[in-house]
């Protein structure tokens, strides 16, 4: 967590948020007026974050990672332009580490070129849009983050992700999962695009795909940024 | 800065940085030893960072940003395999906030949706590796963070961006551009992939473009996620 989220959640008057997230920062919260809601309500809470701000009080809404990743920044901003009171209450997005970047920093230094960022839950976007995503992302060799690979009803996305790529890049190409990325109870593991679904993920996973020159060694996941050395 | 990134540099004996970046965090390194260096000298200082802390000495490698992208992370890890030292110390990648999150949140929520991040500095790629991946990444509607898009002798590249762009997606296309992003001294522009050249863009700028559905509104740059407000 950042100094300036860490200094807000001590700040603000009322903290809204999904119910596994308030739990991680459960020390910070008490005290507080806290308005906690399980999954699938997001709109729901940031509109109640918004009426809270409507009546001058301070509030903060949590996002795991980055708000401003696949996050919450996005909901709150839109809804207060809807509701035309964007200007009538002082909205802050705080950026913060997004699971690529933890991810990233537990395998080593995969992400030391250019790189995508995906998702692979098709809830919220056509399931072709996210094909044709990961078809470009493997033909031009970005170094690839796969958010959402797996839910518990959504096991199949994937196993097309893996053929999609292994169309474009060797089987032998390095690939990093990380469950938990930097909460304690972190899972690191080093695999192969050929191989790789044989290690469990969920929801609560990231995938990382090497481009042409990511290896692997010493249970790192390099990129090289191409200095000589 | 996250809280751990703060603490450690509290806690090390020696601090190694590209001199602007141990300048940000002056207070910090105050009464420490400070070996810093011109910019092109990244392998020279990680190099040095190695041998003090196989004296068994705590040493912290600062980049800005994240050390993981495009930072000091891979090129630490890579040497250390180099000379066989990587069992002998321990080295830790502690994740940060890069450019592309820090800019996203000044300018809104731009990221809240698939994106792709390029460089657009030809020293260590090749710059037809650049193109290529611009061209993907325009046509696969990521939206597309660039890093480097200018330095004092390097100032076509985001001309040829712009290019590659406009032939994908209308000039209108949202454009957002981040100077010393969450610094201080930070300058926010949000302008159209037909305009944005308009405004002063240089080496510690970063350009963020939107994807088919990103929006501007109330100088915000936002991308919904998708869900019914």
């Amino acid at each position: 967590m950042s100094i300036k989220a860490y200094r807000t959640l001590q700040q603000v008057e009322v903290i809204v948020g999904y119910k596994t997230y308030i739990d991680l920062v459960a020390e910070l919260v008490k005290g507080k007026e806290v308005i906690s809601s399980g999954m699938m309500k997001e709109v729901d809470r940031c509109q109640k974050a918004i009426e809270i701000a409507l009546q001058k009080r301070s509030v903060a809404v949590i996002s795991s990672g980055d708000p401003g990743i696949y996050g919450m920044a996005g909901v709150v901003l839109e809804l207060a332009l809807k509701m035309g009171v964007q200007e009538a209450i002082d909205i802050e997005i705080i950026p913060g580490i997004t699971s690529a970047n933890a991810a990233a920093a537990s395998l080593g230094a995969p992400l030391m070129h250019d790189f995508a960022v995906i998702s692979l839950s098709d809830l919220l976007t056509p399931w072709e849009t996210i094909v044709q995503r990961l078809e470009y992302a493997a033909q031009g060799d970005f170094v690839t983050v796969l958010y959402n690979p797996v839910s518990k009803k959504r096991t199949e996305q994937i196993k097309e992700a893996q053929r999609i790529f292994l169309k474009y890049k060797p089987g032998n190409t390095p690939v990093g999962i990380v469950r938990n990325a930097k909460r304690g109870n972190e899972e690191v593991t080093v695999s192969t695009l050929a191989e790789f679904l044989k290690h469990p993920i969920d929801m609560f996973t990231v995938v990382l795909i090497g481009n042409n020159r990511t290896f692997s060694s010493a249970e790192l996941m390099i990129t090289p940024r191409g200095y000589s050395l």
